[in-house]
């Protein structure tokens, strides 16, 4: 195993400022090793941390998990494998709804194309990224030369290394670190509770505390047909974790806008988050009707609901948080500060030029051009799994005539065959559905760009946006595999595929747009901006979320809600009697399984609890470890007052949510009879 | 009893080009004898309308119903009736979900606000309206001066007749019409079924067909504390309605827009319906995710719920008619014809100027001012009844102090007694629900205006939207309906109070721009192309919807859809037959009522059916009779093809839906055991 490199450079100039509380999202190359040891007396060792990492998992559809056996058994969520589920399913066998258990390795079943990551190394690459830039460059040529040498860096380690190679921007700009990671490609599913555990309260409990889930899924990772040996696995904790106990968090929170100015917030606020709820409203409002056609209509959408539903109460929260004055108050003061800094201390302006009004320039060309950007630059009018599959296969052929360096980002050598492996996924795709979909993304892209606008005309082929969507889905062949193997090599006529074509230019004219105007001199300005910001003494230390793997710290902690204290954890006993309580109408019925398991179960066994680690959505499935590193729980949720740290960290009620492993033992056990599972993972 | 006076001058003009097949919601005063008596070889007498228009009652809040006895008792939907039906509900007892049946007067229920009118008689007052207007006066003067003589006019029929007085403009200002209502406020709920039974198969049915649900409720309309005896009243039909039997509806069509012209069909498809259903999309995830918090939620919740879901069916409907190329290139041509005529045939121009030109100038301040219109000249952005309530009293003060002509239309003397039944209802109020509904609306607000206006920032007062309302309708005293009286009399301070009285200003603005620029100005554009569209032969004969009486006809007749031919009748039998299809599922679990009655019942009375009169929305509870002017059924829906209805007539598939006489008969006796109204209705 390489040992993790420690950064040099920005980010152990950027560490200078500590966080507040227990905040922070921690790089594992610039850990919060004073503030462990200065609050909770705890020493962070290399070693403590290689295991950790070593052990954590990251779900390529958006999610963590952990190592948890010898024998390649990885934990995540339940709704993080639910995507692999769901594509296992059929109309006769819904594995969502009923649950699976593979009693014997030849019962586990293959996933249809789920990719996990373990990451092995970070090198620090800032200096070759800014040095790629020089002063005489354009806007547009910078961004296209840090295009290159990042291209370039991924390439080499690809080549050198084989492992999958990323160039992670850090600090909106600040830091450039290369990721190195093993990938895996050949996941089982081995076992997933019934939904009616697994996501006990269903929309009505998501974002809320007390729970009683069992949020979980257990995957085995093979490689060469045989289960792998992971180089390190976390054990389970043999102890009685308890309130007050400290907890750390490995995962890969997805995103976060901490470092964001104030304008940006706003863009947030009155572009974005709206945009958002609008699309996600529509979506939750037509899979919820198509759900309740029938019970075979529900089956198909609702991995697709629950994602919505979930995505609406985030944002929701989020929109919650934005809209509350303070929070931009307190950004403007801090701003005022700065912008002081700025504009009285000799020579800043001279080094960093002024970031604020970079920004607020990138920001207007970008609230121009965000509904066109998110319409079409981001596919969202074209809502179908098999338009995705057209445009990839039409910007394949175009894409793979240009060194690697000048292609978009997911046609560069080093993403190939994760690009491949979603192209060529057998998951099921319903025609019922997709056109349902379709035609209501169409419709959308109708109404906010007009009847008479050329691409729209050019889209509808003169039809109403029911009966284009009605006749792509039941005319392209993309829904057969083998067709899109066939397409990727050669010439092939597809109405799908001629869709995809007729909007690639305009779709890349945005893409390019928005790279070279907006996301660019934006990260430019971040990166100037980070920099003034350590100067002056205002920065967090720790970057703001990218879906790579952070270190998270803090307590088990209950709080307190409309005055009324609500305990750390909850108990099994608490389950059936919140069952009870509502006359098990959904959704607060307790499964079959869970009814007929009652008198065997130890009703006080701890089965959620709430924790304050700094984590955000992308951390599901996390694992929770306590002072040895031995697993003590499995992050499924955040309260709905944490929906608040995509902008700020707080620590008063904000709290994140865990199974704890008890339960996960208990229910394996007792409920599911899989003792032989307890066994492996230790239990 | 007044004779209906026909009309004369642009009515009798206008009717001369005869509409195609079925269609025609027609004017009671501008009959289709022609059509009829060629078509079906039908007599349509004065005598025959007489009984039947007498018979007809509207209901104020949106919907129609007949009389069906001597006793004063009507016939509606049940989802006509829901809205009072739920203000009678309360914790422990939700007659929506249980149902109601009055064994005796006694029991009979009084609603809280429920208003019902009988047309008397029509004035045809176009010559008047017309005639206050000068040629040199601005659009300004001329709305004004329409508005004043309209209010002259009802003011002198009102202290004339004490009949509810209406000056209803026809043909968009092609004519104007004095309708005279007797009206009804002391209305009694005497029956009403379940919902499950009255909306079975719920949203996923809603505008489908084959359908099985018995849509009705029966009130009694009181005087003085008596039983009214109508003038006249429907007897049921003992004959046996089949396919092909010519059919009448006499009801209240709401609003159509055939008579748009192309540029205006294209703001529905851009602007006014893609607003209406964000609007509603909100509304319905808000709503939805509310119920499902408790059985108690989702009983406040239920009737708003059904309103919203009913409404984003029947816009999304709409959409897709005008998203379908072919109805506006239809209207387009049509057009060319017209603006052919205008430039060629001289003197046309002279006499009617250029009414397209003068649309479209109207149609582009409409799409400048819409989005803040609809928020806060039409209230949309405060979404609670108590904002209702606080404004009405707030601007009560103001207009009491003019003469009746120059207030806002609703606080005219005419209307004064229909706005204190609606301000002093004592229909319950929950905080939790008007809380949800206002944060909401607010966060809308917000979203559409931005922060930084001045008028969010006044009514936000430095709040989230959440903190703002949840502060508002908890100190708001204006749920005690003593302090609305005291309110409107007296000053008082209370905080909705003043939110209402700080967005007056902008709010009366927007609604006298709307006024003045857009609705003045299309009234009269729409006025002079009616007259043009006579004069080149291209008018329809009947008006546009108006929520005004109308008399639609057609034959019971089933249709083709997807291939397959679908039935008129649907039967007794096939309720049951598909509750056990999906095995008692919701929403096609047969009530506890109907299972116990099986045995009794007969499986082959036929339960609804479909038939091809023109209606729309507001027809809800509109008799359907035969030739003898006898009840044969109580349309309640239209199927999902007749929504493309509001833009223009369809007789292939667009068909209206009914409950059969014979099902109502069939329930009353055997579920309900309700003889008593059997006999009473004499069925």
């Amino acid at each position: 195993m390489k040992k993790c490199l420690v950064a040099v450079g920005l980010v152990s100039v950027l560490l200078g400022s500590a966080a507040s509380a227990d905040e922070g999202m921690w790089l594992y190359n610039a850990p919060p090793k004073k503030q462990l040891k200065s609050k909770y007396n705890f020493e962070l060792t290399e070693p403590w941390m290689d295991h950790l990492r070593l052990s954590s998992v990251r779900f390529n559809n958006g999610g963590s998990g952990s190592f948890v056996s010898d024998q390649g058994l990885v934990l995540t969520n339940h709704h993080v494998g639910a995507d692999a589920i769901q594509k296992l399913s059929t109309e006769g066998s819904d594995l969502i709804k009923t649950g699976f258990l593979a009693r014997s390795r030849d019962q586990e079943l293959p996933t249809k194309d789920l990719e996990l990551n373990v990451l092995y190394d970070i090198v620090d690459v800032t200096d070759k990224v800014k040095g790629a830039v020089t002063k005489d460059m354009s806007a547009e040529q910078a961004e296209a030369a840090r295009r290159a040498v990042k291209a370039r860096l991924e390439k080499e380690s690809l080549d050198q290394t084989g492992l999958r190679s990323d160039v992670v921007t850090l600090f909106r700009g600040g830091a450039y670190h290369l990721y190195r990671y093993k990938k895996y490609t050949d996941i089982r599913l081995v076992f997933a509770p019934e939904i009616g555990i697994a996501f006990y309260g269903g929309d009505t409990d998501n974002f809320e505390y007390p729970r009683y889930c069992l949020d979980m899924t257990l995957f085995r990772v093979y490689e060469d047909g045989k289960p792998v040996k992971p180089k390190e696995f976390l054990k389970p904790s043999q102890g009685s974790l308890k309130e007050g106990d400290l907890t750390f968090v490995s995962g890969h929170p997805g995103r976060t806008e901490r470092q964001n100015t104030a304008a940006h917030l706003e863009f947030l606020r009155d572009v974005r988050y709206p945009m958002a709820l609008q699309n996600v409203r529509r979506m939750e409002v037509l899979l919820r009707t198509f759900s309740e056609r029938s019970p075979e209509s529900k089956r198909r959408a609702q991995d697709d609901l629950f994602g919505v539903q979930n995505a609406r109460k985030a944002y929701l929260g989020g929109l919650e948080g934005l809209q509350t004055p303070s929070l931009l108050e307190s950004k403007r003061a801090k701003e005022a500060r700065i912008k002081k800094a700025l504009s009285t201390q000799p020579g800043l302006e001279a080094r960093y030029g002024n970031p604020y009004a970079d920004l607020e320039k990138a920001l207007a060309v970008y609230r121009d051009l965000y509904e066109d950007y998110y319409l079409i630059g981001a596919g969202r009018a074209f809502n179908t799994r098999l338009f995705d599959i057209a445009e990839t296969i039409h910007r394949y052929k175009s894409e793979m005539g240009k060194p690697s360096e000048e292609r978009l980002r997911e046609y560069r050598d080093s993403n190939l065959d994760s690009l491949k492996q979603g192209l060529f996924s057998t998951a099921p795709l319903y025609d019922d559905l997709e056109t349902a979909k379709l035609a209501d993304s169409l419709s959308f892209l109708l109404e906010v760009r007009g009847a008479d606008d050329p691409l729209v005309r050019s889209v509808l082929d003169g039809k109403s946006p029911r009966t284009r969507a009605s006749e792509l889905i039941r005319s392209t062949r993309l829904k057969d595999v083998d067709f899109r193997r066939t397409a990727l090599e050669e010439e092939v006529e597809d109405p799908m595929i001629q869709l995809a074509a007729a909007v690639d230019s305009e779709s890349r004219r945005l893409r390019t747009v928005y790279e070279q105007q907006v996301a660019g001199p934006m990260e430019e300005a971040y990166g100037r901006l980070g920099l003034l910001e350590y100067e002056v003494g205002a920065t967090a230390g720790y970057p703001d979320a990218t879906f790579t793997l952070r270190l998270a710290y803090g307590p088990v902690l209950g709080f307190q809600e409309d005055g009324e204290s609500v305990p750390a954890f909850t108990k099994i006993g608490g389950l059936f009697e919140k069952g009870e309580r509502f006359d098990q109408a959904p959704p607060y019925n307790v499964p079959d399984s869970w009814m007929q398991a009652r008198s065997r179960l130890d009703l006080e066994t701890p089965f959620n609890f709430v924790s304050t680690p700094d984590i955000t959505g992308g951390n599901s499935g996390s694992p929770v470890v306590d002072r040895k590193g031995e697993l003590v729980g499995l992050i499924f949720d955040g309260n709905i007052q944490s929906l608040v740290l995509d902008f700020q960290y707080e620590d008063k009620v904000a709290r994140a949510v865990s199974v704890d492993v008890r339960a996960i033992k208990e229910a394996l056990s007792k409920v599911y009879q899989a003792d032989f599972l307890v066994e492996e993972m230790g239990l």
